[in-house]
């Protein structure tokens, strides 16, 4: 081995088992297989690619995680309906995840809350703002929102919209939202808006208004948010 | 065992292998594990959970993919900064995705578009504009635009971001969303609007005009979109 190019080498090159995990997703998709298609099994597997058991039995435990195959009694491995969003769920621990992608996060809520308004007016139900105007009425008495009030507004919001992944996504995204503005507040001031906007005015806007006027009035509404952007 | 309540269990329990990843993400989240901290090996593991090596060696395999933890030469295993889009970035195949998913990457796709403009005011630069005008320039003799020219133009306001993770999350998004979108235009009529926006138009409102401007002009020039969400 020249040692010159043996020094320039990736520290950490993949693994066995990366390399099949990758093979075996690229041959899905080349073959384009489909939920409830059947796999070759492990032993097949592995003699194709001339690897041991054991690595071909790590990378499908990998893709299972994904929901990507699943095994079925008496039928083998089957291809099926991954989870969008099970690899994303697992890792969102703030502990282990960099500031920066924790910095992220925190913008990509606030990007979301100000595009749902075309879906919200969109797909609003006379059910639906029966439902937010009560828990509005019922907040208008609090001198101060929680958490979970705050979750209950804006998590109906999330319903409102009528898209699975957002919601869900939105969901995961909060902790990690609260736990990032929870650092920022002890070392920043964040002034609150001369004249801030309620989650009672946004029911009213929502309920008579237009998306644009929703946008504007959002965008006040998360102003403290707003307020701690790094330009 | 009660034949009424085995009727009744759930056809597909967790396997061991999902107990021990669960049992082993739960372990570091609340023994507040951080990156660089050194993990138990897995005869360790196994000896404890009274399991076989075969299974924690795969639930290890699963961490490992997702970035959570890395084996270091001498060091054994350590807890890592996982990568937050490697788990969504593996199951984006449109083979596989249901229907509903692919719906929602398509709204996802709408609703971030619409959200970014407060980011793009905020962290635009001279050098930014300089590039996005090079690019709108380029593009307005064009009798029609590919989906490079697309791609090159939204991709360039997802940089201005200045968010990685929404930047990676959007290019991931991109051929789920043209994917959903090729399979509506052949059953679908999509008017394109009287007063179109074009790409320059939104180049210049970036440059001079105010978020409420951009937004109000992105929703004209993606209306093409817009007029396909079911209400």
């Amino acid at each position: 081995m020249n040692p010159k190019t043996g020094l320039l080498e990736p520290l950490e090159s993949l693994s066995m088992t990366d390399r099949v995990e990758n093979i075996l997703r690229e041959y899905f998709t080349e073959n384009a297989f489909k939920p409830g298609d059947a796999l070759p099994n492990e032993m097949e597997i592995a003699q194709k690619l001339n690897v041991s058991r054991n690595v071909v039995r790590e990378a499908l435990s990998r893709l299972r995680m994904l929901g990507m195959i699943e095994a079925r009694p008496r039928r083998g491995m089957i291809m099926a309906q991954p989870d969008l969003l099970a690899g994303i769920e697992k890792v969102l621990n703030p502990f282990i995840l960099s500031k920066s992608n924790q910095n992220d996060i925190f913008e990509l809520r606030l990007i979301l809350e100000m595009g749902i308004a075309e879906f919200l007016f969109a797909r609003k139900t006379p059910k639906d703002l029966d439902e937010l105007e009560a828990i509005v009425e019922k907040q208008k008495g609090l001198p101060v929102l929680s958490k979970e009030d705050e979750i209950e507004f804006h998590g109906k919001l999330y319903d409102m919209t009528g898209n699975e992944t957002f919601q869900r996504f939105q969901s995961l995204l909060f902790p990690v939202f609260e736990h990032v503005f929870a650092t920022m507040v002890t070392t920043t001031e964040h002034a609150a808006p001369a004249n801030p906007v309620s989650h009672y005015d946004l029911f009213k806007i929502l309920k008579d208004g237009t998306p644009e006027e929703f946008r504007k009035a959002m965008h006040i509404h998360l102003s403290v948010y707003y307020n701690t952007i790094r330009r």
